[in-house]
Formats: C-alpha cells, structure tokens, sequence
C-alpha cells in the first residue's frame, strides 16, 4: 500500500478523488486536506460532500477522513510523509505547495493548471500570475493518459494533470494529426459543451440554477486554448459553452484533410490510437454525455465528408472523472507501474 | 393612465412586475427602483433582466427603465407621485417603506411577508424580527384574489400580497373548507414542491445548479405554515421541497372528508369557488408545473376515496406570477376596479 | 379581421400558432385542422394542449378550438374561406395541400420544409420524396423575415417559413456575408444545438427523457445544411446536437475574416442588418437560451480574434417561435402590411 | 462463482443488474436473455447500453454480454443450468416463467410486482391479470432486505423484490410502526416523486421530454399502495409524482404519533432499525434525490412537531438500484450467506 492524502478534499474533485481512493486497492488514503483558512476545516468527508457519507476510516487513519487544515509551513513535511498526493487546489495554492514539496519523494499529481503550459509568458497571461517555478515546469509531465504514457511513468516527480476541456479536446483531436491526416492551413475548430461542475463548489451568480441555461463563455480568450494548442501542436479555436447538466463534457472537433485522405485512413488513426487504451472507447454512435458521467471513459465517434474534405468528430467525458479526478488517478497507476484502469473499473 | 412603480425591480419578481406593466393598458409604469445601495443601481432593465432587453422606454418617462437607487428619505416623496407602488423586497425594507408610506394616497401591493400575518407574535417568533406597525396590520388586506375579492375593492392603502405557497395550498384547499367538507380532526397535510427562482436572485450554494435536486427543507417550521393556518382557518402539516426545476410550485393536499361527504360535494365545492374565477383553471387532469409557467393561472384537479374518505387536491402555479407578481397586479387590477385580468391574458 | 386557421393545431408549433393568433389583433383564428387520421381530431385545444385550456371560442366562430380532421378533398374549399393559413405539417402533407390551394386566394405560411430548396434534386435527396410543384417553388418567397422583407410583402402567395436551425444560423451569419467580410476558402462552421420539442409532439425513444442527452446528431447530412448553404450562398459546416432543455436553439458560428477586416467592420455589419429590425437583438453579452425562451426574438452577440482573423457569433431563438410559430407570424404581418411585431409583443 | 443470468437485460434495471454482476467477486454473469420477440435480440450488452461498451465476455463465456431471445420452452432449462436468476421482466411474463422454473434449484430474484401482494383479489384488481400460482405466493419471501434478512436467508426459492415506491416509504415508515409509536386513526401520508426511469426503457408520450414536469398520477389508486400497506400493516394514503430527473426517489411520510411519544423515541427507533444495516444511511440533513443516484443506499431523515404530534421523514434513493437491481443482489448475497454489500460497494 502506498500512503496517499487528497490536498483540497472539499471540492467537486476532492470528493470524486475520495470516493475513488477509498476502494483502491494499492493507493490508501490517509489524509484529506483542505486549505487552513477554508470553512470546511474540521468537518468529516460526509458532512460535505453527502454522497460519500457511508465511508468510514479505518483504525489505522482514523483521522483520514476528517478535513484538516493545512498551512505552508506543513506542506513539507506531508511531502515526507507521503508516497502520493493529490493536489486539487486553486492556481496559486498548486503552484506554491509544488514548489514547498520539490525536495519530498512523494509523487505529486497536481489537478490545477499551475504547471500545464511550458510557456511562462503564456502562462502569465492566461492565469494572472508570474510563474516563479520554471525548473519545475521544465520536469513536469503533462498527464494526459493515452498519449504520454511512456512520460508518465518516467517522470521525475510531477505530473500536470490536464484540464477537463483539453482531456476532451485532445483525444478527439489527436489522433488526426499524429497520421498527419490535416490540412492546417484550416484550423481545428473546437466548440465544447460543460456541465456546471466544471465551475467548481462555490455559490456564484454565474452558477446559480435559475441562471444556468446553454450560454458560451470565455469566447477566443479561454485558457484552456493554449493548452490544446500546445499539446496538439496546432492552433485551433475553442469555444466553450455552459449547459444546464450537473456533469460531462462533449467536444465537438470540426477539422479539414488534406487531400486524397479517405475515411478508412481516419478510421485507421483512431484505431491505432486506441485499440490498447482501455479508457478510451470508439463508439459506432455519437457519444451522449450522460453515457460517460460517473465513468472514467472518453467516448468518441466521428464522420467524413470526402467532398468538403471534413472530419467531424465528437468527444464525451465527464469532466470530474476523465477531466480531473479519475485521469489523475490513471496518472498514478502509470507512475506506479500499475494496470492504468486500477481502482477506477471494478472488473 | 394610473402613474406606477416598482420597488425591488432587481430580482426575478421585479423582472415579472415590469414584463407585465410594460404592457398593460392602464398602468404605466414610471420607475424602477432598487435599495440605495444594490449592486444594480443605475443599470438599465435590459441589462439586470436579459430577456428584457427589447423594452424601450417612452418619451414621457426617460428613466423609467433604470433601476434607480432609493434610500429611506425619499420614499414617502416617491409615494406622493406614484398612483400605484409594487414593493418586491426583503421583508424588513417592505415593513418600513409601507410605514413611510402610510400618509400617501398611494396604493401599496407589497409582495414581502411583512404583512401576511395577524398575529405579532407569529409574526416574530417566523421572519425574526418585531413588528412595528400593527396600525398597518390592521388596515392591510391579504390579498388571495380569488376570496377576498370585496376586501381587496374596499382596502384603504396597502394589499398583503400572499407568498407563494400560500397561494398554491390555499385555492386548493379553501373550496372544500368554504364549503365545510372536511373533517378537521384530522389535519389537511400539503407537500409541495417548488422551483428555484424561489430563492430569489442571488448567488448561493443551496441554489447552485450542481447542489440543486429534490429534497425537502423548513420541515414543520416555515414560515408559510403560519400564513397557510391563518387564512385556511385550520392547522396544516406543510412541507415544502426544493426542485430542481426554474419555475413553478406544485403542492399536493391530502385532507379527510366528514361522513357522509360524496364525491358530487366535493366537485360542487370546487365549481362554486371558481366558476367565475378566470385565473383558476379546472383541470380533466392532474395539472403538471410546466403548464402553469410563464402564465397568471392556477390549475387544479382532485381525486375522492369514499372508503378512506380522503380527498387528494393538486394544485400548480408559476411561483413569480401567480404566486408573487401576476397575482399583485390582479390585486392591484381588482382594487381599482378594472378587469381582474387586464395585462394578465392578453385576449 | 381577416379570416384565419391552423392546419396541423395538434403539435407544439400548432399550440404556439393558436397562442399568437387568439391575441392577434387583425387575424381572426376561425378554424383548427389536424389530418383527417388524427388521434387528436374533435379534441378541444386545452385537452390537446393544457397549457391553453382557458383559450374560449368566440360566438362567431364556436367550432375554432376544435380539432377538426381535414381530408384532400375539403382543402381547396377552406382556402377559399380563408383569408390566412398557416400549414404545420408534415413536408409530404404540405407539399400537396399547398398545390391542392394553389387557386384560391388564402395566403399561405407552410411551416414545413416542402418549399424551402429551390433545387429540387437537393430536396429529393434530403426530404426522401420527389418534388412534384416546381412551379409553386418558383412562385415561393422564403420567409426569413428580417432579410426578404421586401419579397415577403410582394409575395404571390406561398412563404415557406425558414427551418429553426437555419434561422439561427442565418441571422448570425448574414451580416457577415453581407458586408462581404469573409474569406470563404475557409468554410463557415456552425455548431447548433437544440432544445427537444425540435423533435415534434410524438412518442419517440430518442426524445425519451432518460434517453435525452447532450449529443451531436445527422453529422454533415442534417436536411437544414442545404437550406442554410442555399441562403447564405456560402458552403457551411453544420453540426446539429440535441440538447436537455424544452426549448430553444443556441447556434455557435465560426467564421474567418479577409485581409484587414477590423471589429469595426465586423460590428458595423451587424448594426446595418439589424438596426431597425425589432425582433433581433443585438446583446452586450453572449445570449442564454432561456433568455429567447417564450419570446419571438433573436439574440445576438459576437467577438473577434483578428490575429486569427475569427469570428466566433452566437445567435439564440426559441425554435418553436422565431424558428417557427412567430416568424410564420412574423410573415404574415409583413405580407398584410401591418407592423411585423403584430400580436407578438404586447405593447 | 455461482453462475448467474439476467432475464429482460434490454430494460433500465437489466442494465444496472449487468452493471453490478460483471464486477460482483461471487455472482458470475454468463448469459443475458430478452423476450423472444425483443427488438434487442441478439444485439450486444454496448448497443443496447452505451454505457456498458467497455464490458467484454471473458473466454468461458463468450455469449455472456449478447441478448438471446428467451422462449418459454426453453425456460425451465435455463433454469438447471443456473444457479441464480435474476427476473427483470414484465409482470405476466414473470409469473408465467416463475412458474416454470419451479422445480429446477435456481435461486430465483423476481423484480416485477408478480408476487409481492399476499391477496390474490387484491393482486387482479391491481395487475389486471388473475394470479394462476397461489402455491407460489405461498412459499415466496417478499425481499424487502433490512427488515426481512431471516426470512430471505431461509427462502425456498422466490424472492418477490420490493417495489421503488415501497421500498423508499417502508424503510422510512417501518422503524415507527416497528416500535408502535403511531396514533393509526390517523393514516400514515406518503408523497413521493419519482424520476422518469420508473416508467421503463420505451417510447411512450408521457416520458417524452417535452412532456415531463413534475406531475401527480395514479392517486388513490397506484399499485404500490397495497403492497405498501401490507408490508407497513396499516392503511395508508399513497400519492406518487412524476419529476423531471432521471433517476432517484424521494418519499415524504408524515404520521401521527400517539400521546407521550418523545423527540427520542422517534430517534431511537431509527437507530435501533438501522444501526447495524450498511445500505441505509440516517442522514444529518434533509436527503437530496442526487445524492443516492447510482449508489445501493436509503438515505433518511426526521423531524418532530410535539404539539401537533406529527412527524415527518423523507427516504431518498436511487429507483433502479435500492428500488430495484441493487436490492435485488443484496436479496441474492443474503441468501447466499454473503455479505449483504457484496458487490454492491467496492470497499
């Protein structure tokens, strides 16, 4: 068993890192934390997030389900007490604790997007804050699951686990330009659907039932655009969109081939992309969001217009689990050497 | 034209109120105005309430359409030149701005709970605080259109505006007691359900989309009970539920009939109710919330087990209009002796 | 008052049709038709559609909120009775009755897709059935209200009311086109999503509510795409998804701009097309659905990345109005030479 | 292993009872049957369900995940070859099959409401249908898990598995009778609301999601009342809703307690029925339908009015797991001497 703790168990992610973690069978949580000036200081895992209100600690952590507070000046030494830890932290709170916990040997898999984009000056603009860990970006691996498998289990110690909309995005997208089936000249258009979790647990105007209706938001200036950029290696352009639906993400990726691309070269790609990667499913419909909410798959289908020259494909995840807590999760069991599916199917 | 206002024209009622005077023939409304320190001071109507945004004002009333900040000084100023004042605010701004009003010849629909209750008493131990002025309880008429239709003619300033699941319990429920039905021993129980607009517009985790679903909440303590009791002349078990829907309440009483009581009785109650009662609508089926939203009506339909003798009413309201604001200006339609639907169905 | 029915009163955009026309001032609804196999015909509208059971006949016309079934046969003889007809019917049932009126002097609103494509081997491919009427579509005004005002009011007689997706599409993208902004190597991307009572009123698995999903749909052969193409005399892109939500379409155009195209250009164009033209609103945020919902309007916004040289417009209608009830109203008030907002805002 | 089949593995609760068995450590799925004329014979467990694409047979039973029609010659056989059938069926159809599996040793776990009501008068008037195997009803235990565990592990064959509605209102009714704290002159009021999946996978206009909002139906005379009322002993009054969710069910039960009945004896009653049962939980807030979605868990809460002798429960839980397929294989590890959450929580 490997010592792990979740740092900010009191969010949406916290609570899908929790409910996973405390059936997994290597991984065994021993901490949830919070940060110490947070209200849900003190509180139990089932007091906040009711779903989970059955689970109980075991004698050997009998605090492990209890919030606690934690301050900078402790950090390190969680870092020494731990073999993994689960960052799902603000920006700024990622980027610091990353930094406090360099020198532990624990294995840090960080949620935010504090190490996400290798560009500082990107970066900057995108997240408002001057990046001040550069040799840590430089070690990092981004941790999307299927296409930087071999990284992931090389890594040093942190891995950037990506954003719910590049998780989407990218896997859609990918395996298109990985068989250089694109003619980029047109750029990749990417509008993407997500359910209101993606805004985290707080009260907001924004987020409010009566407020929710289908909406975009963000439009050409989203951060999660130079994330897809980077890690598709194009531009592109995203455009995300709120919808009333409490879970899920569907990506709708609109891109056009180069010519003499046939529809069996586009199926090839997605089936050399894929065909060993468990978490990822090629359904011979499109995708419904609801399909994937509560599971740790992405589901993907796709169709061509040879005349037009256009491939369309769509992508559904739900964006706590293959967006965030469960991708994470699939990052450790890569780190650790273990089957990456462990603790998240129960075959 | 009778010159009118708004006071609380911010929230989701406000946003109701204006829709209707917009459009109606003989109120006009004048002004919009928002406590002195709201958020929303100086914005335009389009701006607070999108799907507002096409309405322009007249030439005679430049500014009737920004939400004007009031404080405590002016109201009484703002009462001598409004024929008509809608207050749609908190329950302790509605208490004082009536009093300040009290020397106006205004006409004051106040859509608060300030009014509601009799009894001082209740009044305090439910909304917190002490009631100052029962001169105005005294005066004020509670303002269930379809049965005090006389009173509310004959008031001499200010209409009590009943809240939200009173008006839906109450049609339902007040036929079979008018028409002395019941066996009181055992009390009428009403659960209701009732979409989020309920709780008004402002950002909080229990509205929050993501927290939103089915649950019961003020379980034999709220604050409707008292106001339900009162003009049922009867205790009742309420229970109000949180849905996870926008608008609409529908509640669903369960009362039990005196010997004897047939099920011709219990039709012959409803029919004498509201034969003439353009906004209750009879229902051939069990009425669904939707039905009823974004309309003026009351919808009602019941069921009679003569072995249990138990009658079974349902009835469904859009909550910001027949439960607060299409319910107001019927009031306000009644008392100055127009049409009780003018504005309200535009046939 | 002109003499006024509804053929095919049973659907959703039927029920929104005798909605408008029971207020409408000129139009005089006299007769509701469904086909003559209906299992809704000799209903009366508030059975068929609750939400309207407070809707009265009139003396003069006792038998108007009847569904009365209409067979080939009786069609030439209503059209010689009626000043207006509003057809929402199936495309094969429109596209025989519209000839089966051809010699009466009713003007007609067809709902349908039978008079939308001029080329008629398009319309084989994508509607499954021959054209039969060439010379009715010769004759037909396509009904876009806010872009053929002219040819509607010079109409013969036919107006073949736009589909809902292409009414949202266009009107985002017209301006655009218009003002030749677009460099149209780059095809125009549209991704739309709708609200389910798109699908009609019919039992169906796919709009069975624990079915209904976010979920894209008829990729790159939607019947709408050819519409669209034919009226913004462009080649598009368009991706139909079906959404959670009642009512209601949200389209997300991406487009790209020529060479020195500035936001100027881009807002300006905008500003001409739609200045003067009530039923479109031009938003200083992105447009929710819900925010169309229940109304006649269009709203629109936009923003534009000129290093990319995108475009990115959203443009919310509610299908079941704008996309179809309203605007078939909409039409009519032009082609009568009233004011175009007649009987759909009432101010 | 004991080797296990699903029978009517095409329907919402065939799905969940998939779900949980492939993962079960005990419970071995090796086939899946559909009626004989099922539009879904012979088609795979991922087209059926796309949330289950990721299942694969294992090589021992490599017909396990497709639908083979069932004909009822084939029945019994079916039967020797199994250890433990699950009967997710119509009702005819599962009295007719129990019966023919009657003398093979199979454990046999009957979801539909063929042989829940003792009174075979009572089961016609109900079911429509006359009861042909009393023998049968006899010999059944009706599976309600946490109040009839002795009699579920001694159970001959057939375990009748509770109703949704009945489950959700006698684990929050039974505790109060149990300890004889109610005044039953006064019936027991049970309001509940049921998300659409209780209607079952099938087209139907009133599933449809145009249609769905919260809606009461079948009152005074639903088919859950009996079996409610012979498993609570006592006359009830019984309203079921239908809401605009997916999955879930929230019933509210309002009682009348008899003199002298304490704060605390209620409490204890919970305490004293549930302490030691892993599947429900006693909540410390007013349980919300989404928190017992996808999970085998009652969620239950109290409150009580001393002066009105009345107390109010609400019970919540997901209607296609505690309300049908997890119940079901909670029934199947009791009487296997298993642990009753086996499989059921992957702790």
């Amino acid at each position: 068993m490997m010592k792990t703790c979740v740092m900010g168990a009191s969010g949406y992610t916290g609570a899908e890192l929790i409910k996973i973690l405390v059936t997994h069978p290597t991984f065994d949580l021993s901490a949830c934390f919070v940060s110490h000036n947070s209200a849900d200081a003190h509180k139990g895992v089932g007091e906040v997030h009711p779903q989970l209100a059955h689970i109980q600690a075991n004698d050997a952590h009998k605090n492990a389900l209890l919030m606690q507070p934690l301050a900078d000046e402790q950090v390190e030494q969680i870092g020494h007490e731990h073999d993994i830890i689960f960052m799902a932290l603000p920006h700024e709170v990622s980027h610091h604790w990353a930094h406090l916990l360099r020198n532990t040997s624990a294995k840090i898999f960080d949620l935010s997007g504090a190490f996400r984009l290798s560009d500082t000056n990107t970066f900057e603009r995108f997240y408002g804050f001057k990046h001040a860990y550069p040799e840590l970006m430089q070690q990092r691996v981004y941790g999307l699951a299927e296409w930087h498998y071999q990284q992931i289990q090389n890594a040093k110690q942190l891995i950037a686990v990506p954003g719910c909309y590049p998780t989407a995005s990218l896997l859609g997208l990918k395996p298109l330009m990985h068989s250089a089936l694109l003619d980029l000249e047109k750029m990749p258009i990417i509008n993407a659907v997500s359910g209101v979790s993606g805004a985290g647990r707080k009260a907001s105007m924004t987020s409010s039932f009566y407020e929710v209706s289908l909406q975009a938001y963000g439009v050409l200036g989203h951060r999660h655009t130079p994330e897809i950029e980077e890690f598709a290696n194009s531009d592109v352009i995203f455009t995300p969109h709120l919808g009333a639906f409490k879970r899920g993400i569907l990506a709708t990726i609109t891109a056009f081939t180069s010519e003499h691309v046939t529809e069996q070269d586009i199926d090839q790609a997605f089936v050399d992309a894929y065909a060993n990667k468990p978490l990822v499913r090629l359904c011979s419909q499109w995708p419904k969001v609801d399909q994937v909410a509560h599971t740790p798959f992405c589901d993907i289908h796709w169709a061509f217009d040879k005349d037009k020259r256009c491939v369309v494909v769509t992508s559904a995840i739900d964006n706590l689990l293959k967006g965030a807590a469960s991708q994470a999760v699939q990052c450790a069991n890569i780190m650790c050497k273990l089957d990456e599916t462990t603790g998240l199917i129960h075959a």
